[in-house]
């Protein structure tokens, strides 16, 4: 039995709320570029502090040691669905995170305009990063092919030179096990899409079709004259939050990625508003209405891949600010912590062990009396892969039962 | 390879005793209710620091974090089996738990005496709760079917309206894949039992036997006119603690079940009496004949699952004092533990990491000077899953190899 399926096996349902507040890449690292201090260690914090004086706290590695995690696999680990078997294509991650809502037999693919020429090879695989502007103009003449050997055709701009392409077959079966059409170097020309098996087969040609027929309406275009495609996808068979683990959740996130991760877990989506304030009066107007919620704070991150220190300190100060405004009606279980670090000397995404805060009856109280990085290291949680938080908070809301006798 | 063959393919024999001293439930959290210490903290343990002093520290997930375990698989973690694997069914662990020495071609069934009305439906599960002497008195009537199909029936009472049936049969194979017959709710006819495959289809058929012939024999009694059976289970085939680690292994322990268990593994059990002095004395009179002592303290657990503070400090407190009795011989690794944690606040196990010390030549020392669990946060051995500990102390006896070369 392995540890997802202890949670199914013992599993039970009962009133308790949990708050799960994701700060976004909040994790970094001390760099004597700013102050020798973590934006946490830095930032004027009186409430978190006062909340950590009163919870157990730890560390966690969003995936494992030293690898650093994309947005999709970092909220999969904080929802307890293990990273490194569940994954989201890319084609979907792309589809939900411009708000678009799939369908089970949908099949997504993430595009770009590239310019091509006349010996049919790629020349710029982003056709010069034209501006959104004009992708949306380009995208509303490849909307002309709606329909292909009874497939549906949808496209969707996305920012710069991206945009989305959805596959949609109600009647007959399509798959995705297609390669990527985009050759990935440029002086090289696209690929054709070979399908594994028969549903993929039957795709393969319909994109195939799909390229040529768009290529042909592109080709007096410039400098974008053609796409390229990969990341191939299906809607993932994933099981919904309610499925596994009796929850009914609810997503407080403004940003669309974060909204479609969710929405692809089954939760639902609530009116987010921009200001942290607002995010947290959400909670409070839903929070009899869910057992689980989920508030994504994107500042942090921003701050981080950004590398404005500063930035980062304020955002967190202004979660600290409102974060009485979630103590008002506080949950049985809250937890505080990230999906991945951003370290603003990294400018990206990175390995590090984010801190984790968790304020519950049963949660005990460690020694630590700060929340950040260093201080969580000696916390009572210890050290510990995010894919086990749910656990943690689904024991601490007394909805596990034993498991053995 | 993984971590069990690695210590088979290392393990190595040598003339070392360790000693795994288990407080059971002894793991626990700060709560306002209970002076905002955890009772190791609030104890006054001169013994315990002391020892400390001189040993690393840590602490352990019974299973992984946020999983609650039964002490079937506490212990088996405890023992190195891992205990997502191995598991011990529930028929086994309520046979061994009321002191019964299961063959290896017996299976066992929980049972419990119910109510049925006319119509053959099941109106109370558990009879109205009848008394242990009711039990006792009801079992001696269904010991009148002593065999059935070749298959002996050995009946044996347990607590309240429970007891245990055991199937034993020495020439034909019998199966335990069988369902439960308990229906699990009332107004429901307990279920037909049915085999998933041979051996089991026989058992199924003597069982439903036993039930018709159980139920005519019962017709008349008021309110236990019936029974249930569930967790029908065989005798688990499990490696003994000599063959998966060259150990002359012995328990000293005062209840059943955990005497149970330690007889699943192969353990010689000891007899133990019932002060903690006196568990420690039966150390040093078998010291020299034995290479690994489990020595069980139950009273740190019970103490938790009464919500009974002082009286979980007061038996810390009594280990504490008897522990000079052990370190007058003392053994070449001493692990001092839980099994998993019982907090009085709870009145339950809970899934909170243990602390563990373990005192040897080897072992190191770390900074922790006093056994409490916010201590051992920040000690040499980290945070770990207990299914680790064995190869630490086999490690500590020097009883293991390098692994490659």
């Amino acid at each position: 039995m392995n540890y997802e399926q202890i949670i199914q096996s013992t599993i039970k349902s009962n009133n308790s709320k949990i708050v799960l507040l994701v700060l976004d890449g909040v994790g970094d690292i001390r760099s004597p570029k700013f102050k020798n201090k973590t934006p946490l260690e830095y930032a004027h914090t009186p409430n978190l502090d006062k909340l950590a004086k009163a919870s157990v706290t730890g560390r966690m590695h969003p995936i494992l040691p030293g690898i650093t995690p994309g947005s999709g696999p970092g909220h999969l680990g904080l929802f307890g669905y293990d990273p490194m078997y569940h994954t989201i294509g890319r084609g979907v991650l792309e589809a939900v995170g411009i708000g678009f809502e799939l369908k089970s037999y949908d099949v997504a693919a993430r595009c770009n305009f590239a310019t091509m020429n006349d010996a049919g090879l790629i020349i710029d695989r982003r056709a010069g990063r034209i501006p959104t502007e004009t992708t949306i103009e380009l995208c509303n003449i490849l909307k002309s092919i709606k329909e292909i050997d009874g497939v549906e055709i949808i496209i969707k701009p996305g920012k710069g030179h991206r945009f989305v392409t959805i596959f949609r077959s109600k009647e007959k079966e399509i798959g995705s096990m297609i390669n990527d059409i985009d050759p990935l170097v440029e002086g090289k020309a696209p690929l054709t899409a070979i399908g594994k098996n028969p549903p993929s087969q039957f795709l393969a040609n319909v994109i195939n079709q799909f390229i040529k027929e768009g290529y042909a309406l592109l080709k007096d275009k410039s400098p974008a004259n053609a796409f390229l495609m990969r990341g191939i996808a299906s809607k993932p068979k994933i099981a919904s939050m309610r499925d596994k683990y009796l929850l009914e959740s609810a997503a407080i996130a403004t940003y669309p990625m974060y909204r479609g991760i969710a929405s692809l877990l089954g939760m639902t989506l609530l009116p987010a508003p921009d200001s942290i304030e607002g995010l947290f009066e959400t909670y409070i107007n839903a929070h009899n209405k869910y057992d689980f919620f989920f508030i994504h704070v994107k500042g942090t991150d921003q701050a981080g891949e950004d590398g404005n220190f500063d930035s980062k300190v304020s955002c967190i100060e202004k979660v600290d600010k409102a974060l009485p405004i979630i103590l008002e009606n506080k949950p049985d279980v809250l937890a505080i912590t990230a999906d991945h670090s951003s370290p603003c000397a990294m400018r990206s995404h990175s390995w590090h062990p984010i801190p984790i805060l968790i304020h519950s009856q049963f949660a005990g109280v460690d020694d630590v009396k700060v929340f950040h990085e260093n201080a969580c290291s000696n916390g009572g949680l210890g050290f510990f892969e995010s894919k086990y938080l749910m656990g943690i908070l689904l024991a601490n809301a007394k909805r596990l039962d034993k498991f053995g006798a």
